[in-house]
């Protein structure tokens, strides 16, 4: 099927490509119906003054186009970075005012742009393997392309032959040249920079009437369709739309891809591009919406900025094209309200008219519990997304049993998380990074990145002998996923859980872990975490929790450092925790309670034999003040196979103003294994006097299949008693 | 004139005693107008609904009245706390809808404790000086009495005399002898302890038609006038308001003023509580609400929790009966609708009713810059609120030259705080404590409010000797308080300045501070602080910055501590600063950037000669994790006298959602001393290339007097000039 499109397309493209301008965008027809709705809605009308307001402000100036010169978060670089935007601004209202101002505006910048680019060498501040020409690394340059190939499209009326003629041979030509030459390899690779880059050459080929640029970027430098942006379409996502870096980059890497479909949509509409498999980019965009906290911030797996949400640029363009082509969504419209503007393109019109109507938009987004595969054929593990509670009380338990996720991938093999009440409970550090700040190194990953955040030991998951999974190494991680064993969730049910294996982290080591999220009757939230390391030999096994809150009570006798602090370990990460204290426990059951804003949380811990507790907090080993510095409970256990039970408790209220606590103190008094071994286990969990049972199969997970152990009798492959009945 | 009002009113009181039941909280007429607006004013509909639903789950049910055995955050104080709210509410509910389930739910309150009190000892968990029975302190015990003081009032009319008499000898008596007979001199201090015991046996008196009780309660345990609440009212503010305490406890000492203002307001109207001392009761709430940040939480001078804000019910409380007795007040129509409740009161109507109107209610409350008096004559300091930038934009510098504060003062002598755009930027730690968590000292302050919290290194303030002010003494630093030299406010005014002086927290140690909160042509906003530390001997000054943010960058090269940690000192608080980083510097300008939120501060500091330099962060010496882990900045300077200058600027912007940071750098370049000696000093700032200039007379502050210095010529105590102008 992919190999016969090409031969289709090349058929039919010399027709399209002498069509009408603008059609990158909009068209002239939608630009009219915009004009008239402009007066009809207010988010429209706001964002449209926004609009003129910024680009009224440059109007008759003599805009600067410096020579490429600082790294991220420098002058140069904001500088081109806001001009791509002006540029595209000021095209957008000479199709809405017609005043032709706007035009002049953007082409005085085309023009300085094509005495600048054809000089323009590799950039000083370059070190990426992929270095720019106006920014420092060629995506900001595909950046560029997207931008100022629809801006070009939106004023190409206004222009004569000879601008048209000097801007497409000196401000276009010497980028895409650059792109599809010089960086040829870096063009044709499967991967969200290629996106950009397919996007930006697309769009400037579309814009310029240029067959060979649209083709190379539909089907690759070479046209075969092996790369460019079908094949992207094919080769990016699951068939469930989970992008395999993770949220915060789906958002960065659906806008290209919205970008030049929406561009396509109209250029070349028999390519039903928005269509192709089974609506991808739909699934893609809800899939990254549904991977956000209450407040909109897209979870931190992998590199991620933990400040980032869905009121990003990014998601405003997505989501307005998304209803233009896509239809009505009502969770859409809570996104919209939150962003609080709309672009000024047909679905954003739409949007916007729907705004205004009453009770159409939610008050949450429709969040629930959901699963995503991994892999563009969805067999490369995955992610689950464990969910109860309504509104604002709506709790989430993330466990990750994914690929890699390419070079943005942290080594976290069976990693959780946990969200309540739109506050991060058990973290993800997320990256080191502080974006765009040029003091933190030009506003890049910051090295502690990968020394740090990406390492096994920043994350929720076992580590072993303080090594990182695949020893750190990218290319090994890369070839290994997780696998999932089974699962049972639906949104509040009383039960919802997840089991998932990890035999290639380490060599000769079997990590198994299976997390319940339960609602007992009365509304107790409960999580229970059975994870198994099984080997021959004996390790040093660590399971840190990382959580976020102030220390309340810890029920173990520990030795504080009170006076000189030391650090945890020498690498892999462990190099960056402080040692605040340690304790050495024995056959019990441990308990750590914190603080988190108005809730109370509790970590009860089953300790089998000798283990060792250390409470830690990140800042060690940073001379530059790039860490933050939050708290981690980490147990040790030295074994050969060994199975950690930990029990999580959502409990409490405090009120700082009406001076008011109550439930400070977990209800979990014990947690104890009745049987454990290859095939079963059976954990006994005391709450308040009742006993919660969680018998599970370790093997075997047919669901009709009958298992006994500890008394306990079960069909499937596991069950989940409370107080004698089933839960 | 106080010494003739206790013949007057034990003239009156017979006539009044007989008076009509109710009348502590709310007359018969007031209820029954009060009923007549609940339909008609939502908020108030809400509030009542609130009230109705919580009692509704009381009603017909047997309320445990325990015997006291907890401490704070234990069962038995919550639920006596909790009762007598019932008792309260359940009155307010029986008048309001004549249902006489409301009034036999508090009868049988009553007649449990009825049976309780006779035989109360002091409570097993009492370790204050002054313990209570039904609580831990006497100080609960107060509140008890305010509360069902109202309740039994509210419900009079609607028992026999049999159970009247029970009551009043079983439920009241008993404690009223308590506290003004076991605990007379406690009873008798002027204290907001002291209040609260006087309104609690005023009010018990006034709804029993006790004469002895409401004699006690104006005019102390002895009827003389030198202690009782009219002592109260003019022994605890200053003539303009300020509650020497500082606002935290501004927030909880009005409460009980009001409340018993409130009754005596009906009980007895010749008395013109309201009026009393030029309205102070009217000045110390405005003035409270003056010491807030825009998120409505009162400045934590002293003891203060940071989370405490003006939506506490004491607020509510007071700002309606303000309402009822001062009149319309658009700011306080702010706080009432963050609050998003009213009382069922005349005021609380009346607010609810106003809240209805639009366009009345203002977006921000009025802040301004303004200056307290401290003492009750306003002689012995003060602090002063400088304020600059409207509504959301707003930075507030605090500096703090009162006296001590009584018991929950800190040593903080010429203290700064900073706050912007709603956020702490320059900051105090505020109290230890984690109100009402059992888990964390029974809810009480613990031991590192002392050791920590109220020592000088904790501040923003010159430490002499590593020596806290007044060697950490409460009784000694009781004795002095600090001087304002001169001062010039105007909100928004382009220079706003405030000096003042010290000579009493070290032996031989003059501490003169002055501050300049500027606004410079452009709206660029710079705080300058020269601070001169004077004496003949040799000493170490520390002036630490303890800053909110994330260090981004310091023109510093100093040597980190990246592998082990250790303390700053070994006392008087240093013991609990992790030594992060430190430099030595000379003669130079060195700078220190941070981010708070979505802006950049700098602080830039003049160091002449030899100067050491530490980046620390608070947590060592914290065997409980009592602390918070937050970084400060201190410069450490051995000399007989010295002159700090440091300069703060409010720079950038940083946006991580639309990833963009501008202006990250500070536009401080250097800072210099032209001139410093005992008469002058004159400042130089470079900013941007332009330089600011600040010349101050540092002895002499007569208003017309003339001066010259470094070349600069002025009059008065002080001139400022950028770019050459007279700012």
């Amino acid at each position: 099927m992919l190999r016969l499109l090409p031969i289709i397309v090349l058929f039919v493209l010399p027709a399209l490509l002498a069509a009408q301008h603008p059609v990158t965008y909009f068209t002239k027809a939608e630009a009219a119906q915009l004009k008239a709705d402009l007066v009809k809605y207010p988010l429209l009308k706001q964002s449209f003054t926004e609009m003129k307001t910024e680009v009224d402000a440059w109007v008759g100036k003599d805009v600067d186009v410096p020579l490429p010169k600082d790294p991220a978060g420098g002058y140069t670089h904001d500088k081109h970075k806001a001009n791509y935007t002006l540029m595209f601004h000021a095209g957008i209202l000479y199709n809405l005012t017609g005043d032709i101002k706007y035009a002049k505006l953007v082409k005085d910048m085309f023009l300085k742009y094509a005495v600048l680019n054809p000089g323009l060498k590799k950039h000083p501040q370059a070190t990426s393997s992929s270095p720019g020409r106006i920014f420092w690394q060629a995506l900001n340059d595909a950046n560029w392309l997207v931008y100022t190939g629809m801006a070009y499209d939106l004023i190409y009326n206004s222009l004569t032959a000879a601008e048209r003629k000097k801007i497409e041979e000196g401000a276009f030509k010497p980028e895409v040249d650059f792109l599809t030459k010089d960086l040829q390899t870096w063009f044709d690779l499967i991967h969200n920079h290629g996106v950009w880059a397919c996007a930006g050459v697309g769009i400037v080929g579309i814009a310029t009437n240029n067959k060979d640029y649209v083709d190379m970027a539909l089907y690759g430098t070479n046209k075969q369709g092996k790369s460019g942006f079908i094949a992207q379409l094919d080769g990016l996502f699951a068939p469930d739309g989970y992008y395999t870096e993770g949220p915060y980059y789906t958002r960065y890497a659906i806008l290209p891809y919205y970008l030049f479909a929406n561009a396509l949509h109209r250029a070349k509409p028999e390519l039903k591009i928005f269509e192709h498999r089974d609506r991808i980019l739909q699934k893609a965009l809800l899939a990254g919406l549904q991977q956000t906290n209450l407040n909109g911030a897209f979870f931190p797996f992998n590199d991620a900025s933990k400040e980032k949400d869905y009121t990003s640029n990014e998601v405003v363009a997505a989501i307005n094209i998304a209803w233009d082509v896509y239809g009505k969504d009502n969770g859409l419209l809570l996104v919209a309200k939150k962003q609080g503007r709309v672009t000024l393109h047909k679905g954003g019109a739409g949007m916007a008219m729907a705004l205004t109507k009453p009770g159409q938009t939610p008050q949450y987004y429709p969040y629930r519990s959901v699963e995503y595969t991994d892999g563009v054929k969805g067999t490369e593990g995955g992610v689950s997304l464990l969910r109860n509670g309504k509104e604002n009380n709506l709790s989430t338990l993330i466990y990750k049993y994914t690929s890699h996720g390419l070079s943005h991938g942290h080594f976290d093999k069976l990693n959780i998380s946990y969200y309540d009440q739109g506050n991060e409970i058990i973290t993800d550090y997320g990256s080191v990074r502080f974006i765009g700040v040029e003091q933190k190194y030009g506003g890049r990953y910051l090295p502690e990145n990968k020394t740090f955040a990406s390492q096994t030991i920043a994350h929720n998951t076992v580590v072993v002998d303080e090594r990182s999974h695949f020893d750190g190494k990218e290319s090994t991680a890369e070839k290994y996923h997780s696998h999932k064993l089974f699962s049972n969730i639906s949104t509040n049910g009383a039960v919802q859980v997840v089991a998932a294996l990890d035999s290639n982290a380490y060599k000769n080591v079997r990590l198994q872990r299976t997390v319940y999220m339960l609602q007992l009757p009365g509304g107790k939230k409960i999580t229970a975490d059975i994870f198994h390391t099984t080997s021959k030999e004996q390790h040093q096994y660590d399971l840190p929790f990382h959580y976020n809150g102030h220390l309340i009570s810890t029920s173990v006798k520990y030795q504080p450092f009170t006076n000189k602090q030391e650090v945890l370990g020498q690498k892999n990460g462990y190099q960056f925790f402080w040692k605040e204290a340690e304790a050495a426990v024995a056959d019990t059951t441990v308990h750590l309670t914190f603080l988190n804003d108005r809730s109370y949380y509790s970590i009860s811990s089953l300790i089998t034999g000798d283990a060792k507790l250390f409470y830690t907090r990140t800042g060690a080993n940073d001379p530059d003040f790039n860490l933050r510095h939050e708290p981690s409970w980490i147990i040790r256990k030295n074994a050969a196979s060994h199975t950690f039970v930990n029990v999580l408790e959502v409990h409490g209220r405090f009120d700082p103003v009406a001076e008011f606590s109550s439930g400070a103190y977990t209800a979990v008094q014990t947690v104890r294994l009745l049987h454990n071994d290859e095939q079963y286990s059976v954990a006994e969990i005391k709450i308040d006097g009742k006993l919660l049972i969680i018998a599970q199969c370790n093997r075997q997970f047919d669901p009709s299949a009958q298992h006994n152990a500890a008394g306990i009798s079960w069909t499937g492959p596991y069950t989940v008693l409370y107080n004698g009945n089933k839960l």
